[in-house]
Formats: C-alpha cells, structure tokens, sequence
C-alpha cells in the first residue's frame, strides 16, 4: 500500500464569515493555518485569498503574494497549490493570472460548468456578520459555475506555459468524460491528478455511491494506474469521503473550504485540527502519510 | 412486465442540415415525420420548430402552432411534448413561452447547467449547406446550456399552472439530484418522469455503465416505482442505450434529434424508420409497446 | 467494434424430456441440432450427452463418440466444446475424461462450488415423461454442484496436458476470484474464457446488475483486455442477457440447455431457431458474428 | 444517523493456535473474552467452542454450556450469538444442535455452499502446534462449505421453533439470493438480519467493490430499510470494510474469529482490544454503538 497525500484547503470561497469564526481571512490567518495544517501532516495546502476587510473572496494578486511570502518564510516545503476557480464575470486570463504570476506547482482547474447552489446555505443563518454574505449566497440560485471547453483549454495552455501541474476539480461524473476530452486533445501532461469534489448542491452528493461511481468512472477512462486522485466531500461527508478514498487507493482533502467542523456540534478552530483528526485515522487504519516531496513524486512534480 | 412507452424526438436543435438530407426542417416535414413515428408506434413526439428557410433552430411559436395543428389534423392520439430548450440568451418566459399558449400534456425540461460541446462535429462536415451552421456548432466550444436553479424554478411553475407534466432530462448523474432538489421544493407534481439524456459531450457518455449509474442513483433517490423513466443515446449508441434501458424496467426514445443512422453507414431517411426499428427490437424482446393512452396512464397525465 | 462468439449449448444436463418435446436427446438429435446451429451462426458448440432411451444425462464416452463424429461427418468447422460438469459421486479423471479421449478445441471447467437448485421445477411439471426426472430434480434441494480447488486444479492439469484450453463456468463473482487463484497458480494458459452464467437458483440471478457486476469484476481482476468471456442467462432472460454482454463487449451463448423458448410462450423446436433470433439481433444492433476460425483467433485456440 | 451494533466474533474455526498465541480456547479464555469485548463496547458475541487440550474446533454442547455459563455469570446483559456452522460430516441436527439446547436469541446460518480454501495459510505457518492443524488446513483444497437448501431449511425450522432470530452470513452476491429464496418460502420471519462475510478463499474477497455490490444487491432485494445488515473482512480488511458498512449504513463485526492484528505487524492480544479500537474509530467518525438492548430493538429479537 503506498503513501497517500493528504491536502488542505485553507478557506475556499464557499463558506462565509458568519458560517465559523475561524474561517481565516487576512493574509497573515490562511498563511499560519497552512503553516500549521502542514506541520500537522499535510503534504499540500491549497490556497484562496479573502478581503481582510470583510472576509468576501479576492482574485487580488497583491494578497496572494502575501499569503505565499508569509507560507514560504516558514516552510519551504510544503506544496502550494493555488485556485484558478476565480469569480462570477472573470476572464479566463483574470482566473489564471496566478499561474504566470507565481508559477505553482499545483493549481486547480475546475473541469465542467454545473449549477453551483450555495442558496439554501443563506436560509440557515440567523444573523450575517458583513452585507456581501446574503446576497452572494441567494444569487448562487441563479448562478453557474462556469467552466466551458473553451475557458479549460485556455486555462490548461497557461498551465501547461508556466510548467504549473493541473489539479483537476471534478464535481459529476461527466466531468471525468471532459478530462478525457482534453486529454485525448493533449492539453494535459502525465498522468491526471484528479480531485472528487462531492457534495455542491447542483453536481453529485457526497455519498459513498457517487464516490464508486466517479472511482470507477476514472479506472474506465484512464486505465488503473493511469491516474492520481484524491477526494473530499463537503461538510459532514468530509471525513467519511475521505477515509472511503483511502479503502479505493487514492489521497484525500480536508480544510476549512470544504468543512467548518471537526464532528458532530463540534467546530474546527483552525485547518490544523482537521488534518490532525484525519492523520489520527490514516494511522488508525495503517495509510502512510506522504511528505510534500513524496506527493511531488507521486504526482510528478518538480519543486 | 408492463408496457413501454416508445418516444420519438424529430428533429430536435442539435442536427444540422448538412448531416443529413433527410432532417426534417419545416413545419409539413416536422409534422409528417411525427404522423408517421406515431403510425409506427411512437405514444409519445418531441417536437422543435425550425427556420423553414434554412433549417436553423426557431423558438418561433407560429411555427410550433403550424406544427401541432398539422400533427392534430391527422392525429388527435399522440401525445405531443414540446421542448423548453430555448437558445442563448433567451429568457426563462421566452423558453416555457410554448407552455402558456399550447398547454402541452408533456414537456421537456432540462435538469442541471452542462458545457454543450457541439464543436467537434464541425471538424467532421465537409460541405455545409448553410451559413448558420458552422459557427453555430463552433460557438459550442465556449457554451454553456443554462438551466439555473432559479430557471428550473420558474420553468416548473409555468408547467404546474399550466397542467402540463415534465419530461426531466437528466445529462448527468448531479442532475437526478437536481431532480430531487426540486422535488423537496416541492416544485414536481406526482411521480417524476426523467429522461436520461446520454451522449452530449460535457457531460455522460452513452456507455452501459453510464446508464446503470442513473438508475441506480435514481432508484436510491426517488425509490424503485417512485418515478418513471425513458433513456437515449446520442448517435450509435441510441438503440443499444434503449435496449438497455428495457432490460432495467424503463422506456425508450429514439428520432433524429439524436441519431441520424439506422444502423453503420446507413441513413435513416424519416423518423418512422428509427421508431419501426426500435418496435422490431422490442418485439424480438418480448417488451409490449404503449398506447399514447396507455402512456399516458403510466406518467399520470390527462389528455 | 471486433467481431463476436456466438455459442451454442444444444441439450445440457438440467432440462428434462418432460419440459419440451423438442429436447435433442439422441446422439442423432443432439448431432443434427449441433449442426444446424452452426449453419445458423454458431461458432462454437457446446455438447452434453443423454442416454438415448430416456433422456437423462450421461457421461458415456460412446455417446459423446458418436455425437462428435456426427458432427464432424458434416462440419469440419465449427469448435466443439464438451462438458466436464460430470454428475454426482464422480470423480475428477470421470468428469474430465472426454478431455484426454477427444483433446478437444474447447471443454467446459466450472469454477466453484454452489447450491443447484432446480428443485422448485419439479413443482411446475404436471406429468413426467420418465421416471427419473422428478427425483432428479427434487434431490437438488440436498444437492451441491461440487468444484472444489482440488477438483479444478486436476481438471485443468488434465486440459493443460491435452491442449484443450478451458471455458471457465463462473454462476457466482466469488468465482471469478476462484478463475484469478487458478491463474495465479500457473494453472491456466492465455487469456482466460470466462462463461458468465446467470440464473442458476444457488448463485447470482439473470439480471442486468448481476452481469455488470461480473463484468466489472472480471475487469478489475484481469484488465480490459486480459480476457475473453461470453455470457447467458437461463430461460426467459436468455436474449436480455446476451444483449446487454454484447453491448459490455464480449460474447454470446443461447441453446436449448439455458432456455428452451424464442419467446413469451413459444417453445424452441430446435436450437437453430434460437442461434438464428440471436443472429437477428446481433445483426440489427450492427454485431458482426465471427466464424469458427474467427472464433479460435479470438480465443488463441488451435484447431 | 441511528446506532450500529458491534459485534465481536470471538475465536471462530478458521483460525489454528500455530497463527496466535492469543487465540482464545478454553472456555475460561472465551468467556473471558466474550466478558471483556461487551465491557468494551460490543453488544453482541459470536461464540464457537474449542477443544480446550488443542484448541480444535469443537461441536461439544459442554463446552458450550461452559462458555455461556460463564459469560452470563459476569454478563446478563450482552447477545450471545451462537454458530451453527458445524464441521464436515456433521447432520442438519447435530449442527443445530445449540439452538434447541440454549435457544439462543441469535444464532449464525450460512446462507450456501463455497470452497473453503484455507490451505494457502498452511504453507505461510512454519511451526505448527499441534497435529492435527496442519491437516486441516491442507484438507480444504478438497472441501466445500456445505450448506444445502435442504440444510438451510432445517437449520431455519430449527431457529423457528425455538425464538431464535438467524443471522445469515452471506459469502458471495449468490447468497442474498438463496436468502431471498427462502424468505419466499415463509422461512425467514421479520427483517433478515444479513452479515456479510468478505474474503473467504472460495467467495468474495474483501474489498471495497465487493462490499458495495453486497449492499446494492440487498437494497434491490429486500429494499432499503427491509433488512439490517453487518459486514466484516478476514484479516487486514476488517477494519476498512467495517468502516466502509457504516458509510453505508450496517453495523459491524470484528474479533479474533476473522483477524488476528490490530495492524500491520500489531498482534491483538485479546478480542477486546479489537473491539476498543473499533469503537475509537466509531467514536471518530461520529456513529454511535448501540447497547445490548438498543441492539435487540434493532434486530426485533427478544431478551
């Protein structure tokens, strides 16, 4: 059994202010939650940046650089693996404009246009700390997700210029078909790393069937061997995802982008915890946790 | 083991005229094709309009009254399903437009947002017969089919006030929860009646084991007999995709909106040709064919 | 799309006189229904003996003699593929005896050991022809098809010394692990021939899950690619099941000794008529049917 | 998310003394055993008797009275689950033997015929203990698990007759069917309670894959929520397919009888340490264990 890669993502763009009180914002809070959430075992840390201000999701250049000066100042390790998920009206090159810029080794790239329902979310909450929250949950109703064929070929040649390995985001199955497509029209080098994203109201839920289904989906389509995943599901199904990914063979994901509680009525204080809790299962059931340089190996990477 | 009902969708928007000489564009053509499906057995036609001229998609609802009026001149029986497709940019009334005015027992509508990837059917045409065409399949490259949660919202209103039942196409397996979704909502009246669309590039393929994921995921979400279901595959696969779809319980659409050959290097030159072939099948196969009253009573739909 | 096997299993050892007048019994018979099967399509049939008097299964290597020079007198081509089930109380060298005679192309090896359940049959026949078919039938509620690894470990040592390469019986997916020991212990030569048989009461049923289950194992154990298999379901899910393999890909087996009906409440008067309705639906679903020498390539066997 | 019963399998028939020193085998070491596993959290025990001299499996009703006496001595409380596995030549009577005399609340039923393929485990032992282990071991190239229809209803009149609710074990996809068969006939009262067995050489192996299509199969057959369900692997795989079974909504078994380690290279010393460990993973990922009672109400069996 070999070693698994365990990623997290920080804050995400998902979850807002008023959702924890941990959810780091400033620069200075996702740079010390990665700092920690690596030396708690996590080989990768993927990054989004927020408006220190009020929390709200930020494609600001400046505050990426921030927040990677102050990750490296500390660890030197640790593979950064920055989000091209961008915002609503963004351009492709607006979306990628991290990848020429910091040259990651990792960067996400989200593979299919869906639905993204965050709406029901705004029901749930009583009282909202900033007023950008409501409305940009209740707009997700009328909202997509966009990521068309034209938009993920550009992304992958910025990607593929700037020797940056593609993450790829996959939410439903036919996502897996469209990583095919793009494969078969060599935008995509090596072996694909995937990501099974589980759980966003408008694609596949976060159960144990959907799992098998995109797992089988993959071996299908790029031959076992062929291929790296992990995968994750949001909220509750974070761990439970997780831990059924390790039984299939493949490297997981948790973090405060996906998931705001370490168990039931109980809330992460930081992305550390997190991965704390899943290193204590990895090692409950025997699944060695690979270094960052082990994962660059696995996914064939260079630092 | 119970009747099935036999769809045929004639002509659809996603053929163009330069792929067949046989694709029928106006409104006698569109008519006499359905006449003919359902003298073959078809309980059940999908119906598009198209630009008489040039064969280009039309949302133009003198065309769809042309055409229903042609079909009822001949056929009162069959049960006529319009589509809420619509094109870009328009808007959700513009799309459920055909509902208020024809008040159609059944209509089509889309169950989740996908990248609609068109373009590489541009690459395969030689000649094209209209200026239209190239672009229009070109264009797929940076298109998303939009189906919002608040236009699948309101689409679904219109129909309720209307009395006129849904046809759910599901492309993905994210979409049956879609479904589901909206069912909570409340928004779905008596049994949903899903189509399990396979084929369209940005979302499943048309494999077996496509198929075998939404029904099964339909089974754990809606519960076996908690819904009904029909199933097609794009191009070749269409008669395997339905065959299929008889052996796991559910019904079949074929036509020329999906598949334009009867069978390898041969054109099928009017939908009764499809609709004739399938009913060989099914009688080889021992499945019993639907009435349009018949089907009817199955999906729970008054004439 | 590669060609496909089209298998025919004339008589077999589980229906009895009394469930169809149309039974091949005599080496005349059996012979004649071998032959005309091939002329209709099949490549490969699959040969059993009864005693000529009453119908009831034997293992007499006169018979099998005089059945394979009847066949061989009018066709030099089709595989003959003969039966190592053997009965009750026999012993290894009994049941593989034909193998060392006839160093057959082709020999059945069943790969584990279930429950044979055709008791409840016994219940649906008003009158027997002969009096040992009831009690044969009704001591299947005691009996056991016995294989175990001893048994098929001297089998297919028996096969491998006289070049006869196995076509391995799998009722259940536990004995697709069973096939996966064997080759593990050196014990089978080439790509394995798997036999998906369906619908045995003591093992899986004939339906489109438990095939996609087999065939989904069968990939996970071997590779797409490492092996060849066919597949039948017994009675009426004989054509459905035969169907759906065609559409996973792989190969086909009707005849009298799975299924003795063309359709709802027809009987088969001969196994011709059953390879012809497959011939028909291979034909209309564009499966082209390879020859005997297509046969023995496909499989790597030598004539 | 409602609780889930573990139940602790306490040292079987399959393992032999030469395999752990820790392997319990007097009725001292049982109950002892049994004791410890329920104050650690299990709230049901499987019990099998072993010679005390040399720790073969044993059918002795006095041993078996010795280990339920001294169980209930220290435990009202836990369910004693008693097997009726019996050993090669042994009646329906003989097997059942334990029902009429303690009358049981539940008591294991195999649910079909297998090979039984220890001998594999023969050549990895270097010292036997005793003499008649490797014999054993060996003799199971040649030996099937027998458990006949015939058997099956006998054993099943047995556990009627006197209140004792079956737990059927289920070693391959077959099995379920067999199961449902029976039901059919009136033998099975009230929900089925279902435990698969995962990786026995002969049926399925324990992996993920085999655990799902368990699952499906069962949801297809008695429906969701018309059965209840526990899973279990042999030796490594214990511990995921439990976790696995809870994802998927069972119960879980682990114990001595099915695996020896409490990870890699780790030997458990005593069952309760497998128990406890199930439970710390139980408790990390959120399912709570039910009691002894909670358990009873589960299963609908009376104290």
């Amino acid at each position: 059994m070999s070693k698994r890669i365990l990623n997290c993502a920080i804050t995400g763009s998902i979850h807002t202010p008023s959702m924890s009180p941990y959810l780091p914002i400033t620069p200075d809070q996702i740079a010390q939650n990665a700092i920690d959430a690596a030396n708690a075992g996590a080989a990768a840390v993927h990054i989004h940046a927020r408006d220190p201000e009020n929390g709200k999701p930020s494609s600001d250049l400046g505050l990426y650089e921030e927040i990677i000066d102050k990750i490296r100042a500390k660890n030197k390790d640790v593979i950064i693996c920055i989000t091209t998920g961008g915002g609503a009206g963004m351009t492709v090159e607006q979306r990628a404009s991290v990848v020429p810029k910091f040259k990651p080794e990792l960067a996400s790239m989200n593979a299919g246009s869906i639905n993204w329902g965050l709406f029901p979310a705004a029901a749930r909450i009583k009282e909202f700390k900033y007023d950008w929250e409501k409305p940009m949950l209740e707009m997700t109703k009328g909202f997509i997700f966009q990521n068309t064929f034209a938009d993920m070929e550009g992304i992958l040649n910025i990607m593929n210029e700037n020797g940056t390995k593609p993450e790829l985001e996959c939410y439903d199955v036919g996502h897996l078909y469209n990583v095919k497509f793009l494969q078969s029209a060599g935008l995509i080098k090596g072996k694909p790393y995937l990501q099974f994203v589980l759980g966003i109201n408008g694609a596949l839920a976060a159960t144990p069937y959907d799992l098998q289904y995109m797992k089988e989906t993959a071996d299908r389509l790029f031959g076992v061997g062929g291929y790296e995943w992990s995968a994750f599901g949001a909220g509750r199904a974070e761990f439970p995802t997780c831990v059924q990914n390790l039984f299939l063979g493949g490297h997981v994901r948790v973090g405060m982008e996906d998931n705001l509680y370490l168990g039931k009525g109980k809330m992460a204080e930081n992305n550390a915890q997190l991965v704390e809790k899943m290193a204590r299962l990895m090692n409950e059931l025997d699944f060695e946790i690979a270094t960052p340089d082990e994962a660059r190996e696995i996914l064939g990477i260079k630092k």
